[in-house]
């Protein structure tokens, strides 16, 4: 299997997409596309629990997704679970079984991040003019996007989706003037915080994305003779299902009989953004989630990376000392360096623990008391562009742990990054972290690690431990606290 | 009992205090002090309670404090807990037994609060020259400050006082070389993460108050014949102390029995601060907290209005939508106006409303999604200059529920806010943020509210209704969620 073949798969709440691709010189080909309806939202109860039916149409077709990627590596895979997933609290059962079952692991992304890579995917398959609203409605949620070019400009996602708003709003399967008017009054209500700043920055264009407005695209255009989804087609199509008065009697050219259930959802929550947003007409774009994230294994290689663009966002807007950033993340790497191999740290490691350093002190801006819970704690619920849930997740517990006791019962579990690695980049971070408490450069002489199964030996020159009393004061408190979660740090003077 | 009277009262780790003042033109004379030994962190067990002994002996004398205030009105008199209180877990019972004795309430200050207030103290006392370090060394707590004029430029509190490094280091009354050498590594290492601050910015003046201070002072004064503190007198002291062996055979010129006992500790956390920040002098003031608190009077009414100022800086800090933020306060007090006096919310509630209304988007800079927890995070953990941290406990809890289900299970108890008159200010608060969902100017029609018991009954215009759907869904749905928590919303078209 050659590596010039790239995979994404798109984990919705209505259907499971995959689509492969395949380097053409600098750019990619779609070579391939597999589509299951897997309705994993249908199966999320009152309790936001998965049911067992919905995880095993998932896994099946998950299953059936591996066989196509075999003799794929992971890093020719990327896999996004969406708002189901965030949504479901047995999500990490299922993930872990879903992986099994794939045979590559998976990335649970955030509502931002999902709108974000949907509009690279419509940025990468369209040619846009100008400034560029796209709109996609997903089973579960609803992405709004303005963006120019390959950038974003703002970005929003709101937890209304055709397969919720059908069991809210159309459960009987009966199609009313009243249940219409319920949910497009729901989706003007969800969209009114947001609606002004849409409206302030503009937009030149509107595209629509994602199967739910294909849908409604294609009968608006056989209804109306005209390209593209105008309101006129939009109101149409309503008066029509409320005419039909129930889903199964609904009787409409280029209607596919496994889009009517959620045909009125979707048609509600397209008219609640038309109202709320003035539009009158709207284009339509192929590319979507999947399209996105293919594009992102070519943009993190490339020019565009999102990651340090968020890092240094960040670093801006909680005013962090870059600097002091800069020597931990140094000493961190240097540390890291000489147990990769005995501790089974890969640069996706070595990447991870670089962030964290970077982003270590963000809670200063909350207050240098308990900085470490501040900084954990932003890190955990600001949006993080281009960074998974899990990657975010990672980071908050890198920082939570930086300093003081290791109240490591705090420790949320992860998915997928197995916490004896997560462990040690802690103790890696923090030990980079007493290494330069005095803030300085050119403080610390050359730095001799080594790992012996969980024994870490730090040897340090003699001369130099007798001029720093304080580092080394630092250091003996920072064995006492290992010591107490039974991680052994052995000092040794040289 | 004339009005022109003020007091305060410190009620600090070793020493309550109590200053009497009078207004004299526009600025205030002191006319009586008071002090009492109480010894409260002595009283702190390793679980951080305080036992039955310190709080009868703090009860004690509070009473005969509350003797001395016969005839006062709240308005008056001013009362800041520190380090011990802030510490302790129990603290809110003791403060609810003191309010009583004393008859007045009492507030628990931050460090951070207290260093400022320590510092006017200073400032209000003393003619300084330039940049002005000022030292405070207290029974469970040290605070460093650098200010010119009435400024405060850097705050830093830290946990070591004399009492608890006492207990650490000298608790079997052996006074020896190697116990002066822990403590003072201790001061070095618990002061490391904030000496750089203060050396860039730098002082041309360096100032010690507090009672450990002043014991210093004379010793070294009688010991070097000499005007103020210096490294040599400290020395000379300390060398005496090694000698005398134990805390019982100390004799030394200016020092009363009283003193004895917490002498090596002050002088080994006043040496560990010469030693960090290459002190050689010291000079000493008589101002301390309770001068502060007694200026914050005067500043309070006059031009410095520190709160005022703290929440513009956090408005700028966290890029608050200022005139989103200004709306939601007209609102809130133009409801509040029409039921204070049937909910018996005088002028300190409509300011507590006025600063959640305009605070309480501060959590969009961390995320939109749940803003509220955001900004309660936020509220709860920064430093928030000018306020006591009931007040920052109070502003808290109101942007915690300024949306969204109520879950008043995580309503954390206030010390003496009464919590039915919270609950109301959430009430307007919420009600408030509704109703300026459009966020735009000339949206609302004359708002009539009126409270029967704990009914609230909004009457609006039925024209403005039918224009306002948006508006009046956001209101049916405000209406269910107060009506989960048996809080009765009416609704009424006129």
């Amino acid at each position: 299997m050659s590596e010039q073949y790239l995979a994404t798969i798109d984990l919705g709440s209505n259907s499971f997409h995959m689509v492969i691709a395949r380097y053409h010189g600098d750019s990619l080909r779609i070579v391939d596309r597999l589509k299951e309806r897997v309705r994993l939202a249908d199966g999320l109860d009152e309790h936001r629990r998965l049911n067992e039916a919905a995880m095993s149409r998932g896994l099946a077709c998950l299953q059936l997704f591996g066989e196509r990627l075999r003799g794929f590596k992971a890093a020719q895979v990327r896999v996004a679970g969406t708002f189901t997933l965030r949504e479901a609290i047995n999500a990490p059962s299922f993930v872990q079984q879903a992986q099994k079952a794939l045979g590559f692991p998976i990335d649970i992304i955030s509502g931002n991040e999902e709108a974000r890579l949907i509009y690279q995917g419509v940025a990468h398959t369209q040619n846009t003019r100008g400034k560029v609203l796209v709109v996609d409605i997903g089973g579960g949620s609803t992405e709004l996007i303005i963006g120019e070019g390959f950038d974003c400009q703002l970005v929003t996602s709101r937890s209304m989706g055709c397969v919720s708003f059908t069991s809210t709003y159309f459960s009987d399967d009966e199609l009313s003037e009243q249940g219409f008017e319920r949910a497009i009054a729901a989706t003007e209500y969800l969209l009114a915080p947001v609606v002004g700043r849409y409206l302030r920055l503009g937009w030149d264009q509107v595209l629509g994305s994602s199967g739910t407005i294909k849908s409604l695209l294609d009968i608006c255009e056989s209804v109306t003779g005209e390209q593209g989804i105008s309101l006129a087609g939009l109101l149409h199509i309503k008066a029509r299902l409320i005419q039909a008065n129930r889903i199964e009697n609904i009787e409409l050219a280029g209607l596919s009989d496994d889009r009517k259930p959620l045909l009125a959802a979707g048609l509600a929550i397209l008219l609640g953004l038309f109202r709320s947003l003035n539009l009158d007409r709207m284009g339509f774009s192929d590319g979507a989630l999947r399209e996105g994230l293919l594009h992102s294994f070519v943009g993190r290689a490339g020019h565009h990376d999102t990651q340090a663009n968020t890092i240094q966002a960040l670093s801006q807007e909680y005013v962090i000392d870059t600097e002091q950033a800069q020597r931990v993340k140094n000493t961190a790497l240097a540390l890291l360096a000489q147990v990769r191999d005995a501790w089974q740290l890969d640069d996706s490691y070595a990447r991870l623990l670089g962030w964290a350093a970077q982003l270590h002190e963000v809670g200063l801006h909350i207050n240098f008391s308990a900085i470490h819970r501040h900084s954990a704690y932003i890190l955990s619920n600001a949006d993080l562009p281009g960074f998974t849930q899990e990657q975010q997740k990672a980071l908050a517990a890198l920082v939570r742990f930086h300093r003081k006791a290791l109240k490591l019962g705090e420790l949320a579990p992860l998915n997928y990054l197995p916490e004896v690695q997560l462990l040690r980049l802690i103790r890696l971070l923090r030990l980079a972290v007493a290494l330069n408490r005095r803030r300085q450069d050119n403080v610390l002489p050359e730095l001799e690690i080594e790992p012996v199964d969980e024994l870490v030996r730090l040897r340090l020159p003699a001369g130099w431990c007798d001029k720093n009393q304080l580092l080394m004061t630092t250091l003996e408190r920072e064995q006492d606290y290992q010591a107490k979660v039974n991680w052994p740090l052995e000092l040794l003077r040289l």
